[in-house]
């Protein structure tokens, strides 16, 4: 069995959702191997990992204003807001999705669902630069 | 080290959780693995992968109903309304929950706890056919 | 490749999150892996895992309150109380968060981000003995 790693830097220009299934999969597919495994990992609080519907662009504006009213900016409740309003919510709506997504590699293609694609959730207003290290590992 | 998968279908009469762990511990204990390790992966983003308490059903029952609150169908919030009231909730309790799920395997067990049973937990209205793919590696 | 197991045990005091992070990196240390990965995993329906800001200290305080209010004890919606009123808000902040984490090892290392920490998220009000699953696999 074989292991390759690459750090994938996203850059966003504030809150959203940002796919990145095209690069996933072609680093995937650069690796060569046909039965594994893909693992997406997220080095940020505030920011996250969601598997969601690529089809209709509304899933993701939908997404992004629930967990706004979900976990609001500025709410009182919050003592950490050092950066700023969405300072706190981002780490909640981080806790809220995931850091680390896993999917098996089948017939050398990750074996995403046909509507699914990979996002990175960014958490706050302002622009960031993200990072996610993609580890294969299989045949 | 060795990998096998396999693609267990799941058929759902509607919203609610469907306990898959006999079918993952038949397919695990199938490979013969001592040590390693097994990945759930749900190809949906309407429905999605938790690990829960399998001893009272109560238990699924309540997580459906709070879900159901917290996400209500034909909430005004949403734009993406495409398959009915229930589409986006569903993208969004998918969001909410987990889409990979990766359990060790220790002396040729999962390493479940005493109570957890692994669901497939199903956010649609409607019967629908689900699509996981269990991949393990190990020795 | 090669792959070790360990089980780490986590007493608690009550719900909170208590930070694992030295305790998991001095494990992946010890088992010498350049190229990996590290998966936890909670035996657990009534705790849970997530990666957060370790800090502030506030950060943990206010995740805490946040799902407190969102999921509260006593809920009249809830049918399962067999153990308390923080009895199901228990098995629900688990489903909201996750039951498996995987972090890439590069070069020797978690690839942690520089502010993330890993935490076990105890729910349950009285002092509880956790049982993590540790498993690392590389090269």
């Amino acid at each position: 069995m074989r292991q390759e790693q690459q750090e994938l830097t996203v850059t966003t220009s504030g809150h959203g959702l940002y796919e990145i299934t095209e690069k996933v999969r072609a680093f995937t597919k650069a690796q060569r191997i046909v039965t594994g495994q893909l693992t997406a990992y997220c080095r940020h609080t505030s920011a996250s990992l969601v598997i969601q519907e690529n089809a209709d662009p509304d899933v993701q504006r939908d997404l992004l204003v629930f967990f706004q009213r979900l976990v609001p900016d500025g709410d009182p409740l919050f003592v950490h807001t050092m950066e700023g309003p969405d300072d706190m919510p981002a780490h909640v709506k981080s806790a809220l999705t995931q850091t680390s997504i896993t999917i098996p590699i089948v017939d050398s293609k990750l074996a995403l669902g046909t509507w699914q694609g990979l996002y990175l959730f960014e958490h706050r207003k302002m622009p960031h630069v993200r990072k996610i290290v993609l580890h294969v590992v299989g045949v």
